[in-house]
């Protein structure tokens, strides 16, 4: 249940000393053989790039899509660290390509923390240097743990394709890590295919996945997810592969949802009848990250008046005469007309939440998954000591 | 220091029973000789529109730009209550109108409260014809403490112009109070101005204080602005009376920030640099309202690194090599280089915070006044009852 369940890869984990108390913070995922293999990225948008993002992107493209080991850490983002943080993320991947004995552009990196402090390189060079000593066919679940900042456990998945597999391991709590910023996710699989089908396959498993995934809307300087592909398992139905990547991101990012930052509830929100899939997506989204709308799942309070302004504020097509909300299966208003079942505060105590807002003007839809905003989101955010 | 401080002016506060426990609810504003005067609006954008804002906009137009009075309920926003709705505050106007020997078209209406429950119309009914008898030039702080949902205190302004008075209440800790939906606001002046006039001056007065206030992002069903201008004091100089009404929208609206649910901080946040006015809004705004910037200054921590992430995310033209960040007089970010004074500590610590992000690109500029994110929020907004 791991990226080192896919054969042919290995992984480690280990403490350098870039979080305080001594926990996991170095990680190193490989090819078995140090072979370079097709490779492929999907990064942030945020134009406060972190070093380690440009630096992935620049080795994808010298190398064509090919990678043979990726090098992440835990506490630190190297994030606004200016010609530093540049410097820094690129002697990660040639420390990782020495002890390898590959090229550093064969090298991808990852960081995940606190923005704005320099990486303490000492610490991270002989953590380097001791996680690729450690490299196991089991080290899998040690990588997934060196990876957590404020997750409380490791995030996993392998799925088991049509004669090929896929693994991945995965931190974070939603597009943003608060302070520790940053979703990041490294998948591997034995099946093969060349970088721009590989690449085809992930942009596509994440838009249906990570991509529908907020918690507090927020984009992180670092979001990062990667795959490589040994081909060992031979070529594959390039349709099965992107259903794979699809199904281990899926996973994924539900263990996330479920793991966010001091969250009680995961919601579903699907929205349907909207003019178009991207205003469905718009209302869904905004509605989704409204701090009033978070807060009334977190009293388990059916507020859905909430719910019905931020469609209105959505700058959206709509027509309240012609919308519908339903919690679960109970509808609570109807073409202009509220209703307050008392079976709905029942259904609000539960874990998951399937709300379904119909705009009923046309066919666009869109499903989020989201959390509630807690007392304890703000524990966790207050400060960054 | 109240609406009634304008010469000409009546107005009542009185408890009809939409609050449980007896707290007044219902705020009645009116020209002391019962005669239609000029009068504007600016209303809320949201398409859930609520049936007062409706209401007050058909008024408007069907006089031209002409009322006698304004009649306002707390703890019942009704929003998204269909036709029965539209009928209630229809028929507010009309016993309004009636106990005032007014038509109907010269009343504006306004609620604030509760989304998606039809309103009590006995109680309100018997509330307005109270008022009515109560009006008094002298009432203004009872009608401002009628309109008050989760406020702490009423909110009141008065401002001497060049030989004429404007005089305002407003209710709301923002764009949207939580909950208890809407930010309104009434001024009264005995400045003399065509109705044109007037909408022109209380738009510009409302864009440049108002609309740079955000809580928590949403616009409500509810939110309106009036203002009512009976001619006594002789006609004024245009840019004289804009001035005037800016100043009490700012003195409301700092107010607001002030007693916004739960907040121990108001924060200035000025974005300098932009591409464009346009470009530094956007970039403030979604800065103001992401919840981890909003949590880290709540805990006094000067966590920069997450406003520069929010700077980066916010689509707006971004070069993080010429991005500046000062807290007060403290620059930690300039042009790639990260700094963490010490100083910064005892600074994070004052209730008014003024942040500078400077973009180093263009002319644009904007500010926005927000709040932190705090404990007291989410239990404010936890629950409807």
């Amino acid at each position: 249940m791991s990226v080192t369940d896919v054969p042919g890869f290995t992984a480690a984990g280990v403490t350098c000393g870039i979080k305080p108390g001594g926990k996991p913070d170095l990680a190193l995922v490989a090819t078995a053989d140090a072979a370079a293999v097709s490779a492929a990225g999907v990064f942030t948008s945020n134009k406060m790039t972190a070093a380690p993002v440009l630096v992935c992107r620049e080795h994808l493209a010298a190398t064509g899509g090919r990678a043979a080991a990726v090098v992440l850490n835990s506490g630190n983002a190297n994030a606004a660290t200016g010609a530093q943080g540049m410097a820094d993320a690129r002697q990660m991947c040639q420390e990782t390509a020495a002890a390898l004995g590959v090229a550093a552009e064969e090298v991808l990196v990852c960081s995940t923390g606190l923005i704005g402090y320099v990486l303490p390189m000492d610490a991270v060079c002989s953590g380097i240097a001791e996680a690729a000593r450690a490299l196991d066919p089991d080290g899998g679940p040690r990588a997934a743990e060196a990876i957590m900042t404020t997750d409380t456990v490791p995030k996993q998945a392998v799925v088991a394709g049509d004669g090929f597999t896929v693994g991945g391991m995965a931190k974070g709590a939603a597009m943003l890590e608060p302070h520790m910023s940053t979703m990041l996710a490294v998948l591997a699989t034995d099946a093969a295919a060349e970088p721009e089908t590989l690449r085809s396959a992930l942009r596509a498993g994440v838009a249906q996945t990570f991509n529908t995934l907020t918690v507090d809307g927020a984009e992180s300087t670092n979001d990062t997810v990667l795959i490589v592909a040994n081909g060992g398992a031979g070529p594959v139905d390039p349709a099965a592969l992107t259903r794979a990547i699809a199904d281990a991101c899926e996973s994924l990012a539900l263990q996330m949802a479920d793991d966010a930052e001091g969250s009680t509830k995961t919601v579903f929100l699907r929205v349907t009848g909207a003019a178009s899939d991207a205003e469905a997506a718009k209302a869904a989204r905004d509605t989704a990250n409204c701090q009033l709308v978070k807060c009334s799942w977190y009293g388990q309070d059916p507020y859905w008046g909430r719910i019905a302004s931020e469609m209105g504020a959505a700058g959206v097509a709509f027509d309240p005469a012609r919308l519908t909300i339903a919690y679960g299966s109970h509808v609570v208003y109807q073409h202009g007309e509220p209703a307050h079942p008392p079976e709905l505060a029942r259904y609000m105590t539960g874990r998951r939440l399937d709300l379904h807002v119909d705009l009923g003007l046309g066919e666009g839809s869109a499903r989020v998954i989201t959390t509630d905003l807690t007392h304890a989101y703000i524990d966790e955010n207050m400060g960054t000591s």
